[in-house]
């Protein structure tokens, strides 16, 4: 790893230094920063670490830069922590040009400065800009478009027809285009419906560890632009999504569904097939969902409930055995009630 | 892609054509539809796209046919427009024959006609049948058996002693064969109980991208004739599933679990080990089912609960709140009336 | 397979043999076991093939001992079954030596013993201990460090810099130390956060086929001495798993979380970001946590409840429509009370 002056760090970023200048060989968490490093201040659960941290300095927004002996001053602290790293990153990956153990097909075509590891497929026809690197194991089926700058990292699998802007990642073992899940029932057989569409992902787009984005029966199941995919991420055959989106792990989203733009869906979240999922929607953690969702809608749960109802029910969820003996209880007050009243009125 | 006339579609599907005949080049959504391509109408949903789509014509059902200006009638439009489809249908992968640059061991037997891609790996004493196709980065685990016509896409994975039918396709990145989750705690510690089954699919059985199948501790976990799993669902140790199912994304069966047939289990839904699930079930999507479920149950939820009341659980969820504050009035509501009536009574 | 005189095995596993001896050809279950065959029975479920069975003999407690006509007594007869099923099973693989297929990085360094398959990349840097398998289509990235003893499956991915411990079993699919889901919107863009940390796997950890473990924002994302993952199941970057947890298929972990020993997690559990989940924690199938959960916690739901209410909400959850109707009777019953109450005192 290189190794920088603070006030380097501090001129290259756009940020304040209030303390000592420093060398820095890297950045760590407050609890665990040695002397020699970089930390950030953004998640107020771990506020009792800027006391007692080592670090050489601390990336924290004014207000709190007076609790640090060596502050970076920053409006986006967890921003620019993030800067602060990439100056610090290591690539990934050890090989350069074109293996001879790779199996190219002749009508392939690359663009340059393009890397192909050792056991790496491409296909007929497949077009791959400039500065991409094909990690081993990659598969790029025949006509696949990949853009420039793209990373595939190892045994991702592109079937045929992706089409992949500038500046992606794909992650291992990540599956582009493989048929969607296309049947019908007809009397007591299945038939299979043949998917002849294609994935088509916008430019920044990353798509995590093992997810798969089924092709589109016809045409592009998609994507847009800066839109991130986490791991093991399931996306139906035409479903459509937006730009600028953030899907956590093991979301799983069905065919011919349409998701918006700046829209966050946490873990495990499942939408039906379908549906239209707005902008600027957050849907917490497991939420299932059977019908549309409005823009700018926040909320969770199963069924999707707004956000204070979703809160204020699973407050409420523990005390239904609560709630069902003060029914009980109530029926029979009643009842001795009318009783009492009768008596009383004879 | 091919082109066909319309009045040669409909004489190959068996349709009644009502309208003009027209050069076909491919088949495309309502809504997409080109004034060469044909297209389909099934779900309701898409019934305004009926009046203005340029399609060529459209599949539809009979009493839909007078809504658009030229017909291929049929009395399953979804189904023929699989088969229409299937006739524009191109074939994935660009390579023929035995790659010099696979691995086939010795001791293998291909049938004819099958294709080995580069970085496929066979072991010993695979058995793999006529006109199959083992796509680049496939591990063929020693002793297993493959029947006729299979194909197995990229980085797919079957560990040894796997059998599989006629005319199944495994989806990239699959997993089939797998150890089990077979451990058991001992004390403080972990023993691991081998898994010494196997993996046993029917015929034109499909398992779809990055699902894993585990093999059984003792003998097979199987998967029936004609039943298809679509992307990343898990299959226990001995899960024995009959024919015909459709198996959503995400879905998971722990072990020992037996599925009977004509079962469609929806996106995520988690199933218990030991349970029997009937035939002919149908189970929505993130139900949840720790008993057994009967034949033509149809049902969700976690607990799984029947259809109707289901729904009426789900439309009710919501007004929780509303519930417990009903009652806390009722309680307050009935002291009064116990205190009125014992002042009456004075 | 082996085959062993039933005296034999019992005296491997230091059972009291109650009955004739035999030759047995291998192990299966109560209903399958043909004569030849050892069995097992530890799940009060199968208590009925007790009596039918036909296995040579079965391990049972000593309860259950006269209910066989040939019984291997033991106190913990699936974990007995298990030290059976190991003197029989068969060694996945039948490749040995570095294959000349395969990629190794002429810096990195082998223990002896070691396997290399064709197909599998081994980066520059990477230690690799004794007696490793490394499957083909696998990926060790630079500076991996893998203990001895270790399996790594066909296509199980390391990036750089992944730690594994000695014994410990990668299956097929893994994807270990890829990128965490780093990422944080900046205004009306997204930015990312570089992932700089790395995966740390303890010794005799299991990790399931198709799960993914991803690395550290900064440091280690860590799995702890003897813990077992199931398949496709999900841990974000920096989260930190104790020793001898098990952790079932589907599981998803975010970001930071920490989780104890002895622990259990059922099927398609889903954990929130930074958590502290104590040690000889249970949770049940498809539970939800959004906050943290002590030691000795045994619960499940969404939200996470304590067993007996969990169980007691699991009962009522069907009654939940019945319980509004109730509470409609009662309020207009009230209301009748009121004003018959309001007519006896005119």
């Amino acid at each position: 790893m290189p190794e920088y002056k603070l006030s380097f760090i501090a001129d290259q970023l756009g940020l304040t230094l209030k303390g000592k200048d420093a060398d820095i060989t890297g950045l760590n968490t407050l609890e665990n920063a040695g002397e020699h490093e970089l930390s950030f201040f953004s998640n107020p659960k771990y506020m009792h670490f800027l006391e007692t941290t080592k670090a050489a300095a601390v990336i924290v927004s004014p207000e709190h830069a007076d609790k640090v002996k060596c502050a970076l001053i920053s409006n986006m602290p967890y921003r620019d922590f993030g800067r602060a790293l990439a100056m610090f990153a290591r690539k990934e990956g050890d090989f350069a040009g074109i293996s001879q153990q790779a199996a190219v097909h002749p009508e392939a075509r690359l663009g340059s400065g393009v890397t192909v590891y050792p056991f790496a497929y491409i296909g007929a026809r497949a077009v791959i800009g400039d500065n991409c690197s094909i990690f081993p194991g990659v598969y790029i089926g025949e006509d696949c478009r990949i853009g420039n700058g793209c990373v595939i990292y190892p045994n991702a699998v592109l079937m045929s027809a992706v089409e992949i802007g500038n500046n992606c990642v794909i992650h291992a073992g990540v599956v582009l285009g493989a048929e969607g899940f296309g049947f019908t029932r007809v009397n007591e057989s299945i038939q299979k419906i043949p998917q002849a569409g294609f994935v088509r992902l916008g430019d920044r787009v990353e798509i995590g560890a093992n997810s798969a984005v089924d092709r589109g029966a016809l045409g592009p199941t998609s994507v847009g632009d800066d839109t991130k995919l986490d791991n093991l991420v399931q996306i139906g055959h035409n479903v459509v999504i937006g730009a600028q989106n953030l899907i956590v792990a093991q979301v799983g989203i069905a065919g011919s569904t349409r998701v918006g733009n700046f829209t966050t869906i946490a873990g495990q979240v499942g939408i039906s097939g379908h549906l239209k999922i707005g902008s600027n929607v957050m849907l917490g953690p497991q939420a299932g969902l059977t019908s549309d969702v409005p823009d700018n809608f926040n909320g969770g749960g199963h069924p999707l409930l707004e956000k204070m109802t979703y809160m204020r029910c699973m407050t409420l969820a523990p005390k239904l055995p609560a709630l069902h003996k003060t029914v009980k209880k109530l029926e029979k007050e009643i009842e001795e009630l009318k009783n009492s009243l009768a008596a009383s009125k004879e």
